[in-house]
């Protein structure tokens, strides 16, 4: 069975597949995307992921992830700067068009919100140049503000484009990642604001009551409260036309078998995404 | 020792006492005001509760709380309908000046938030004229996005000032909570909006990481992550002058002794939001 042909699979998705049986996963799903994270990519080796990458066949929507750069002026800022920039080279050394930004949480001790999101912007700033040269979008994604404190001060799509704009199209763009921002009244203002600043567009449901641990409160799309119809309206007309993620963090799913993984997130996205797509 | 002027002890704080021992420890603490819950009330009996209430010498510096009025057209409705203007009458004979409304979350099996919210604002619009009759404010609490599928859908002070200014000032206004607003890039600015409708400013720290129960993870000011200088000096600059309710929802702190939370939580108050305070 094939794949709707913008589905991507989030390897996330399946966080403790390897690179290689990630690949196969999707494969044998009928994927012809996959979006990759760093580590298990840095597991395999950068060079013999672009190898894995190549004969798979299968297009990379984007690598996952960057950021954390919310610190003072320091050497773990420094640290972190030059950790971005390696990312930049890896996802272009990958063909991932994206490269995605999670902002960081507040420092220790820190309660000044609005310090850290201007160094979310400046380090942004410092990174640009590398981003534009190496062809890769540094694509800023809102967290859920649940998340604000420990994990991303950047909330909404609209402080996201705030940032994004101040920046070349393309050089600077956002994810809009359904789970993070479905609740935001704005959302379909911000989302036709945004036109092709979204460079990416990933999906996955909410459901309550959240988990203990709410980073794991994902779900597939269509097993909770998220109206998929009009969200994927809204970025289909402001001209998305890449990969479509199916990214989800959830402990059961997890627990699962990979093939069964990618199988269900096919067949859910299909009827829940898949349908409002050109 | 004597409370801040303005500081009122929501009794939520204290969620296991009755209202005469709500009363005490307020009193005993040194608090002029309360913010009172209508299950209590209604279990001391509303005659009792305004005679103990008048015996205390203190204020009411809000009802909580009405809302839940998301569902469409039917015998539900009006049944929140009208269990909100029995709470429009509660708040009246108390001498509360403000109904704490809480919106309420997606009815089950909906997936349609705009339409919920176009429900709020309807049924706002139902309850106005009894509220301005009985010269109660009835005061829209945006809730933390977390909750926005199963509480509450309006998530955001622009969005409750969007449904407020549609209605006379006095009639309709928001709460400020720190615990529900504090991550929102566009708070201070929307505090400057708000201006007078703003008609009650709550507050309670945010600490990470979330228990279990996410609702419960609220905490005594200070203790977290947020600012109450820059948030406190924005709800002063626009023009808000009524007393400020600490509410915590936290299981180890309802544990805890009556007396010695109030005086806890009078102390706490002091120095991270009445040095603030005009």
């Amino acid at each position: 069975m094939t794949a709707h042909p913008r589905l991507s699979l989030n390897q996330a998705t399946i966080k403790y597949a390897t690179l290689p049986e990630a690949l196969d996963a999707a494969v044998a799903a009928g994927y012809a995307s996959i979006g990759l994270w760093r580590e298990p990519v840095q597991a395999a080796g950068l060079g013999e992921s672009i190898r894995l990458v190549d004969d798979s066949g299968l297009r990379v929507s984007s690598l996952c992830r960057g950021g954390f750069f919310t610190m003072e002026e320091g050497p773990e800022r420094r640290e972190s700067i030059d950790d971005n920039r390696r990312a930049i080279a890896e996802a272009h050394a990958l063909g991932a068009p994206a490269l995605v930004l999670v902002a960081g949480g507040l420092p220790a001790g820190s309660r000044d919100i609005v310090g850290a999101r201007e160094r979310v912007r400046d380090a942004i700033g410092e990174l640009a140049d590398d981003a534009a040269a190496a062809g890769v979008t540094l694509t800023i994604e809102p967290l859920h503000p649940m998340y604000a404190s420990d994990r991303a001060v950047v909330s909404t799509l609209g402080q996201a484009l705030d940032i994004a704009e101040q920046f070349p199209p393309g050089v600077v763009g956002a994810v809009v990642d359904t789970f993070h921002v479905w609740w935001d009244p704005q959302l379909l203002a911000q989302i036709a604001r945004a036109g092709h600043r979204i460079a990416s567009y990933q999906v996955c449901d909410w459901a309550t009551p959240l988990p203990a641990d709410v980073l794991l409160g994902r779900h597939y799309p269509g097993v909770g409260v998220i109206d998929f119809a009009s969200i994927t309206a809204a970025v289909e007309a402001a001209g998305y036309r890449g990969d479509v993620e199916v990214e989800i963090f959830n402990q059961d799913i997890w627990n699962d078998g990979y093939d069964a993984v990618a199988a269900r997130t096919r067949d859910s996205f299909a009827d829940t995404v898949g349908v409002h797509l050109s």
